[in-house]
């Protein structure tokens, strides 16, 4: 088996290291960051992307580029660390765990008694506790997604067949600093010796389907098949899907979901044809002072995504296009939420 | 207003004459095809596409591949006809309009009696016959259209707003030898000074629509964004949507209709959200003789579409794909049919 896939961690140096994603699969690319522009940088452009990933990235990295000015006084240190948080908080509007990252470590720091030495390790801890909490919610949440890891209907005719899982985007280890959240359900499930079989969204616009979830499955070989987002339905169609596996960047009180854009479509899809589709994320997703999705802000990206796919330009100069990375899919749809505590259901209190 | 566009047309030397559309819209390149293997390669890598394009392209190259054998005696002329017939039907198989016009041209020829030069007459006579029906048709059906260009619901809250019609793949003049099929509707209604605003899916893998559709829609000055496929459920979600329009390559006759992957889930979202998804085709298109989509072939193209698309490889190697061209939309969820006679309904009959 492969070793396990550490996509955030510390460098010797005390940096935030991560696999620039941005790379994948053409090429493993570790960068080291210790200062607040190259992380507010490095959420912006997805090189560390994911809700849970990019909390713990923001906290890790906050820490990290706060070394260097260890030598300012207490209060000098505090304001640049407040400086550096409220940067972050900006860097993408869509997933909680960033604000609720940031204001962990913020509050850490702020709570701790005596030099900038006690502040800064008091910071430092908080941030490593957030990513070792990470890892092992990851590891929870694909042991709890074990119950409805089966073939839809009960045991499936053809004997000893997969299961057939359909995933969209990445929520795997490159989106948390463990093995995942909806696909740390596989990675569970294929450890323990269940037969799987996982369609992969392509995810357009940023393909972060078959550029790092397929990527990710090949590394640990799991049986698996990329799919453009489009002919999901077909699949569903001809009966040749399980069930549906997606995460979560913000799960308002009443369980309404904002995920990838085409999430919603799927979900939709997947309620048509009687699929269950379950919604994996760490309690750290869930936002009780969002009433309903219609609540959640939804990242709009830039117009080139669409309009010049993977550098090429595919639609003419001066046609616009609208590219929400997120939506938002209603809780009725949802057939089960899961976290690192098991299955749990709205309305999700403070 | 910018001259009519014809995509498929006679070049002077009575060679096929083609708009070359995967080089769309970075060049306006024409192509000139009097080889059979020719009009095969172009059909076959979608250089002309869309189901009526297909059948008018298939008759005329198949009348123009015929000129540098007019010398030959009648019974070995009709041989070479019938040759490149076969070659021509088997390029691709979802469209029933290829095989269709492949075999009313091979009928008026062999119908046709005296020499080789009557024969060929009568064989260019047809095609030409395909290509001005063809033209009519699509006149027809986007004057038949109008009934269903309007705001959901009545007049819409926002005095004078456009009508926002949704649109997936390529269903216009470069579909057709006219202007189009589900963007005839379009085209005649823009003609009309109806106010309008099209969202085109960019319709992966292939963006038909990022490429082909806004380019169309741009050089006819119809206000248009792009999208990426994924991104319709939620336009509708939020009310934005007014009516779905799209074409298709075969309807069966109990009204099931095969068109471009990704039209099955727009029709699922379109119906979950009550907007109307009208299906526009040529009478060419429905094949009485399947039952239903069930009975429709479904073109399997290559992967690399899915992995490395534009040229560039996204999915790592070895990670397989699978890649849909089409898929069946269930009579169910179709609000109407719309082909040149008006609005009809099924059975199709023979």
């Amino acid at each position: 088996m492969a070793e396990q896939l550490r996509a955030v961690q510390w460098a010797p140096s005390g940096a935030l290291r991560i696999l620039d994603q941005t790379r994948l699969p053409a090429e493993e690319r570790w960068i080291e960051l210790d200062r607040i522009e190259a992380v507010v940088e490095a959420i912006r452009m997805l090189r560390v992307r994911g809700a849970p990933a990019i909390g713990v990235a923001a906290a890790m990295g906050l820490a990290a580029s706060l070394l260097r000015v260890a030598h300012l006084p207490r209060e000098r240190f505090l304001q640049v660390l407040d400086a550096g948080a409220a940067e972050l908080a900006g860097s993408r509007p869509t997933a909680v765990n960033l604000a609720w990252a940031i204001a962990r470590v913020r509050e850490a720091a702020h709570a701790a008694e005596g030099s900038t030495a006690a502040v800064f390790e008091a910071l430092h801890a908080e941030a490593d506790a957030i990513r070792l909490e990470d890892e092992a919610m990851c590891r929870a949440m694909g042991e709890a997604g074990q119950a409805v890891v089966r073939p839809i209907n009960g045991p499936r005719a053809e004997d000893g067949g997969p299961v057939r899982v359909l995933t969209h985007c990445n929520t795997g280890a490159l989106a948390t600093a463990g093995i995942g959240t909806a696909l740390a359900v596989v990675h569970v499930a294929h450890q323990r010796g269940v037969p799987l079989h996982v369609w992969v969204d392509e995810t357009r616009p940023l393909f972060q389907g078959s550029r790092l979830t397929a990527w990710e499955l090949a590394r640990a070989g799991i049986a698996h098949t990329v799919i453009p987002d489009g002919a999901a339905a077909s699949l569903m169609q001809q009966g040749r899907v399980d069930l549906v596996l997606v995460g979560a960047d913000r799960i308002a009180r009443n369980g309404d979901a904002a995920n990838k854009i085409g999430t919603y479509p799927l979900a939709i899809a997947a309620r048509a044809h009687g699929v269950p589709l379950y919604v994996v994320a760490p309690s750290s997703t869930f936002d009780p002072s969002c009433a309903s999705g219609a609540e959640i802000p939804i990242e709009e990206r830039a117009a080139t995504e669409i309009t010049r796919p993977l550098g090429t330009r595919v639609a003419p100069e001066g046609s616009p296009a609208w590219n929400p990375a997120f939506d938002v899919t209603p809780a009725a749809l949802v057939s089960g939420w899961i976290c690192e505590k098991g299955a749990v259901a709205p309305p999700f209190g403070a």
